[in-house]
This record gives C-alpha cells, sequence and structure tokens, in this order.
C-alpha cells in the first residue's frame, strides 16, 4: 500500500509544547518531516539556518512570493514568515507525512488551499499549566508571558476550526495521541480511492472469472 | 475529561474477519459494548438469545417498531431485522463507545439519523483471501460462498459511503486500527465543543483576573 504522505498542520497555544511534540515526533517514527519557514528576521541565538528557518532577506522572500514558491506567508513586525513549497511537496511525493508548525493565520490559508489537511490544536490542560510552562522557560520577563497569554485568548477564538484538540498533558502521551491521528487519517476513505478502486475490480474478476 | 462514548458503525464483507474483530476489540478493552441486535429469524444452532441477537415474535419486532424502540430496521427473506434503541443509548450515556455491527442499508439508515457516527468498512486484503476465509470455515456450500462473494461485490460499490478502510490482513493489527480511529475520534474539535469552551474562559479568566 504505497501511499503519498499527508501534509498536517499543528497550531497551538505558545507554551503549549507544539514544538516539543512535533521535535519529538520526529526523533521517533521514520515517517515524519518537519517543514522549515522561512523568514526575513534576523537569526536569534543558538538557531541554525535551515534548521530553525531558512534566514534570508527581504529581496529573496519577495523572490519567493513572485514566483508562488511558497504555500503561504504573511508579514509580522516588520518581517515576513511563510512555507517553502518545495521542500514540503517533495517530501509528500517521497511518502512522508509532512507537519507543518504554523500559526493560526496561516494555518487557515493553508487549509483553503489543501483542504484535506487535517488541523490539530495543541493546548496545555489549562491556562495556569500554560502560564507555568512560559515562566519555566527562564528567558522572558513576565511582560512577554503576559503578551503570549493575552495572544493565546485571541488564539482560543479559532479552536473550533481545528480538525483535533491535543491536550498536552505528558510528552509522550501527547506524540502518541498526534501519530495516531496520522495513521488513523491515512485509512480514510477519501485518501483511498485507488485502493477502494481495486478491492471493487478484485471482486468483480474474481466472481465473474 | 468525562465524556461520552461514540457511536461507531463497523461493515464490511462477509469473511473479512468484522464479527472476530468487535468482538476481539470487546474482550481487550473496557471502553467498549457491542450492540446487540433484535430479529424475528429463528434462532441457529449455538446461537445465543441477548449474545448473538435478541430473538424476537413477529410481534413483539412490530411493537418496538410502533414505539420507535429501534434504531433502524429492515426486512430480509421475510423476516425483521433492527437495531435497539435502548441498549445503545445506555451505553452511550454511560461513557462506552458503543459498535454497530450492521450491514451497508442499515449502516447508511444511522448514518442519516446520527451523521457524527464514524462508518468503518472492513474488507480482506484481496478477494483471493476473502474466498478462502469463506470456505476454510467449512461450514457452506460452494455455491452459499459465491452467493456471498456476489454480495461482496454489491457491497463494494457502497465503500465511499463510509470514513475509514480497514484492511483485516492480521487480526491484531485490525484491532489496534479500530482502537486508534476511536481514540482519535475522541480528541475531535467538534465532539469537545465543551472542552473547548472552558479552555476559553479559563484563559480569559487567568489573563484578566
Amino acid at each position: 500500500m504505497a501511499e503519498k504522505g499527508i501534509l498536517l498542520i499543528v497550531s497551538g497555544f505558545s507554551g503549549a509544547g507544539k514544538g516539543t511534540i512535533t521535535k519529538a515526533i520526529c526523533n521517533k517514527y521514520d515517517n515524519y518531516a518537519l517543514s522549515v519557514s522561512a523568514t526575513t528576521r534576523a537569526p536569534r541565538e543558538m538557531e541554525k539556518n535551515g534548521v530553525d528557518y531558512f534566514f534570508l532577506m527581504k529581496e529573496e522572500f519577495e523572490d519567493m512570493i513572485r514566483v508562488d514558491a511558497l504555500i503561504e506567508f504573511a508579514s509580522y513586525q516588520e518581517n515576513y514568515y511563510g512555507t517553502p513549497k518545495e521542500y514540503v511537496l517533495k517530501n509528500l511525493a517521497e511518502g512522508k507525512d509532512v507537519i507543518l508548525e504554523i500559526e493560526v493565520q496561516g494555518a487557515l490559508k493553508v487549509h483553503e488551499k489543501y483542504p484535506d489537511t487535517p488541523m490539530i490544536f495543541v493546548t496545555a490542560p489549562s491556562a495556569k499549566v500554560l502560564a507555568e510552562r512560559l515562566r519555566g522557560r527562564g528567558t522572558e520577563s513576565e511582560e512577554k508571558v503576559q503578551g503570549r497569554l493575552r495572544r493565546a485568548v485571541e488564539e482560543s477564538e479559532f479552536m473550533d476550526a481545528y480538525d483535533y484538540i491535543l491536550v498536552n498533558d505528558k510528552l509522550d502521551d501527547a506524540v502518541e495521541a498526534l501519530h495516531r491521528i496520522v495513521r488513523t487519517e491515512h485509512i480514510k476513505a477519501n485518501r483511498n480511492s485507488r485502493l477502494i478502486a481495486e478491492i471493487k475490480s478484485d471482486l468483480k474478476q474474481y466472481v465473474n472469472g
């Protein structure tokens, strides 16, 4: 049953752990590829080009827009962010399940272009746990943490647009839940029209042959 | 996260193993209840009332139709077959995932009434394997086997109406695939509107409190 990979969208509140989950699932299972976004913002300490982001010049990014090389893009605080198409399509064709870790607005744009794409929203079990995780990072001021929480309130308004709600309580449980979603999506009838056609024709041949 | 159980429809070709799968999943996991159909046909050897079917008199069955006590019913070769509502609703309310093992026409009727019900179609890996399994039972004449295969050809026309295609190659793999479907259905956003509402209000309170 050699079939094409599935594109999937993973969004969620800052601090909910979506980055940790998507990295962990890629390490644990061979079938995944994590899409790398492009951006014009400057790399932060520790960030690597081609791993965390493709860091581009403004002109390079605008060239990609011009030749339709991005699945979606947006600008945020005077910088561009986007999803390069080539990596995604290449990996899907090779049978990889490609994860787009992407914020809510971008997710909705991708879903408009690719309606079959399952959308997964990652949340912490409660606001209190979310805030604890943000503060536990120890890298951000209380003001920034408050800003992220206010943004979570806004993003929560879009949760109903998603297909699945993934409550990240324990990391490994969340990874397994995501893996179950993907394996289950693979046996959906609408992704298996070729298999269905083969079974129909196989049965007819067998009965009439 | 105490939530209501899910009703699920399992259909498939005779010989594909749907009965074996549904019995095995109920034995392996506590969260399932297998709906028992009612019929007016006579019990076969080894069949037990309340286990294989509820065996009813024609008048009893027609009473159930009259008081709307059946989710669906049909008549086939001068006998009634149907799904009693009470057992299903009681188990769903107790949080059980209730499996309706039901043929294609009944499945479509149930799905019309309960559109959220995931529909799973079980098939053997090939017509050859299906025929081998039917013959391997050793209980049926070649004529009956041919009849079942012709029926499979007819039923295959409805596979596209199902949500999931479950290829039953190895029993335990098929049981696990069905269990994954159910666990994944449980975290669908449209089954978790209460959870989403709680997260929204929790975040708002936390930020504003």
